[in-house]
């Protein structure tokens, strides 16, 4: 069975999922997910003594799905420590719904193995664990999904979960956190309110009890069952860990460039315009070159949404941006600036982009930069898989954003070392092509023909403009055909659309 | 059948409620309610041109249920509006689920008398919809429940809202809300917070349309179908009428002083204490006693608690109260202050006080001035009719602070005019007697039996302390005794306990 953007997918996905038919065709009213909530009457007590009386007390059990949040990113010790404990408790054939996974959650592969961990969905794996899931250690594929498919699949109870174990840089004894105070702050709990919305249970774990009431509130008490108090949650110079860097590379330069330049000269770029950018290099570049134009053009955004870095606060606090919008931040400043400034507003991740919610932030942005580990002929965009066909990426807030926004750009690297980014057919389609609107490359752009509006806009626009073909082709001409994956025969992950069909597989290699 | 305070039940609410068996009897797990989501996707817009097609929009049809929010008080336009409307477009037989209805209210005589309106529920009734209500104009009874219970109820389904209809004082085009900005301010919107999160569709109306995104948001995009803009949904007068003024009745100032005295002898006033007052003259006062108590003890209170005057927003500002958790606004400055003091924290009615949530704020309070209609031996209270029988007031959070707080004070004149306030047998219970500690009058108090700890404990303090049984003997000695009232056979209300039982019921006279 060939889904819409023409790739099998075996009989037992597609049965299950649904097969991908175009980014609104999945849409249906539905009713909501609900909890069963034990009530909290007026003498109990939720602060516990240990994360083993914790477990104990929710009652978890063989088979059950429980969750975490990335908001440590790579300075995350609540995963490790939680499954280790669930570990030695004897507790075994668990589901994981953590928003993400990271290289620190490397003791996950032990867990897998030792039959503890049997199911998991992520938005990604990275390096080892990604490594092992597609040398295929478990039975069944990992799902991912993206931040707004997670969202949807919580609030549908595809994932029902009955336990969220929640690191919280401050919390009072009554479960009331934010991200914004503590030891290890992380600033938007924006993943993991979604969590405590709709999960059966909730442990808070913490390493920065504070009086009562602890605000501002991103959890409230109402959706904490109990409260465990530990030495630490995490490392907070793993939080900002390889996402906030200032790039010199002069290719990353010009990617920047000339996306900015997109967006300056868009139809979209006026008084009270919008927009997302990513953590890396180049688009934190763009971010600059956005400044630049900015303030010459004296015009100001409405808003800025998505991963915040300091790049961000720094538009705000000048007067360039009137909001931001923050479901995840990527460095200490942005968590200072979301805890001080009325203009920089936590959301949750519903709100940020589920595409079954009554209305996601990204609905009403204007423009997104996004970027890919490859794009294809059909703008289809795989930021899953390498190029050894390994998964190490995350789908983020890709799919979602691209699809919503008004104006989606993909920039890379048109090759990276000896690998064409621009391929024929990329490895494992995680955005479909109808959602992206303008790929930009070092050496110019191009524009999907579905937007012929931006193609007539653009025409004079003095930036290099190819078909993506043509971008394909050089790609080629500089490092030559890119050799096949072989692939197993095992499913190793499924990749979710936002709907919740299925818009890809990855096999073991 | 009797239920726990002696009250005789008819069978038919009894079966359908259940019988009121004491404070805690009654809490269990639960399934909570869930709504039926429509999504908006990228390119919907949600603002409509009028409250009509809005109406068409949400699919009303006869028998539905729909709420309204209270928090402008006597100067709400919101509710004639729409019912107006319905009854306009012909829709028929509904119910109607406000968090609570004013004097403004009257036209929904007419409703209910062109079959409009069926049913109803609210925290209370006032002045000419109480007396036609007490007449016997409804077939059904109206359902008094508590802010606390309307909550709890909403969450388990009780009431089911089809479609919630909100006054905003400020939206954006897609339906992101506050309280504190826009021409009707009313500062906290925790009743409506709650009527937005379950509703399966939420209809906001606004006289102050914002550019997107409008921020802070009390209601989310995320809770909201559908934007309508009208010309005025308030008159900023009325939020604050008949709440706030101060008394200079020397008999309220009495009660107030030995409310204070009570509160500050007790063993819960130590540094970090919390508490609630009210909003009538006495309470205010209560506040003001509070604060010189405070200032020579240099004692600063945690938080400050529930319907918010600029008496206790002052406080706050003094830094004699370091946090105000605030679930309505009784004043403009109170509304001001939500939206500028980031110590002045907004939280809906199911935090502040859901019996059935996992922990409302009420549970963590230490001491609760509350006012009463009647009083008697048994400490049961009523404040939800007068001495006629007929429904003038509002159940409010009165059985919710009650029963959660450590110390609850309920103060009250031993008479009113000829009326005694302290009888042998209130005419309709709302609050429990269990769940009163304290009664104060002007010419003395008298503490619950079953608190025999803080009988011992206030042994030496000078105020007048009598039995309950003796206050009541001298409102009887002032003003002889009352008359009973002559009811009529037909149940007009049925007063539901927090947790969903019947705790009494109300007949027509």
């Amino acid at each position: 069975m060939k889904n819409e953007v023409g790739k099998v997918i075996p009989e037992k996905y597609s049965a299950h999922y649904g097969l991908f038919k175009g980014e609104l065709a999945n849409i249906n009213e539905y009713q909501e997910s609900s909890r069963l909530i034990h009530p909290v009457k007026p003498r109990d007590r939720k602060l516990l003594g240990s994360l083993q009386e914790a477990i104990i007390k929710t009652g978890l059990k063989d088979g059950m799905t429980i969750s975490f949040h990335h908001h440590f990113r790579e300075g995350d010790y609540v995963m490790n420590m939680v499954l280790a404990e669930i570990a030695e408790m004897g507790i075994k054939n668990l589901s994981i719904a953590p928003s993400s996974i990271a290289n620190v959650h490397e003791p996950l592969i032990e867990h897998i193995k030792n039959g503890v961990v049997t199911s998991i969905t992520s938005s990604g794996l990275r390096d080892k664990v990604g490594a092992a899931i597609s040398a295929g250690i478990m039975e069944n594929p990992v799902v991912i999904r993206s931040h707004g498919g997670r969202a949807r699949a919580i609030a549908t109870d595809d994932i029902h979960i009955d336990v969220a174990f929640l690191g919280a840089p401050s919390s009072d004894e009554y479960g009331n956190v934010n991200g914004t105070v503590g030891k290890a702050t992380c600033g938007s709990l924006g993943y993991a309110m979604i969590d405590a919305k709709y999960a059966d249970q909730v442990v808070v774990i913490t390493d920065s009890l504070m009086p009562y009431p602890n605000t501002p509130i991103s959890i409230p008490q109402t959706d904490v069952d109990f409260v465990v108090e530990v030495e630490s949650i995490g490392d907070p110079s793993g939080i900002s860990k390889g996402a906030t860097r200032f790039t010199k590379n002069p290719k990353e330069l010009l990617i920047a460039e000339y996306a900015a330049k997109m967006i300056t000269h868009s139809p979209y770029y006026k008084q009270g315009f919008s927009f997302q950018t990513g953590t890396g290099g180049a688009s934190l570049a763009v971010t600059r070159f956005l400044r630049d134009a900015m303030e010459k053009d004296e015009i100001t955004a409405s808003f800025a949404l998505g991963g915040i870095t300091n790049a961000m606060v720094e538009l705000l606090e000048d007067g360039l941006v009137e909001k931001i919008i923050d479901v995840q931040d990527f460095d200490h400043l942005s968590a200072i600036s979301l805890g001080s400034n009325p203009n920089h507003y936590e959301i949750d991740a519903n709100m940020y982009a589920s595409p079954l919610s009554k209305g996601s932030v990204i609905n009403q942005l204007d423009t997104a930069i996004l970027s890919a580990l490859e794009i294809d002929t059909q703008f289809n965009v795989n930021v899953i898989t390498g190029s050894d066909g390994v998964i190490r990426g995350a789908s983020g807030g890709h799919s979602d954003t691209s699809a919503a926004c008004k104006m989606s750009l993909v920039i890379a690297p048109l090759v990276r070392g000896r690998i064409p980014t621009i391929v024929k057919e990329v490895n494992t389609v995680v955005t479909p092509g109808t959602s992206v609107d303008i790929v930009v490359t070092e050496v110019g752009v191009a524009i999907n023909p579905n937007r012929q509006d931006l193609i007539e806009h653009f025409k004079q626009l003095e930036v290099p403009q190819y078909t993506i073909e043509e971008l394909q082709a050089k790609a080629y001409g500089i490092v030559g055909n890119p050799d096949p994956i072989q692939y197993g025969e095992k499913v190793v992950a499924v990749i979710e659309y936002r709907d919740g069909s299925v818009i890809d597989v990855v096999h073991n290699v």
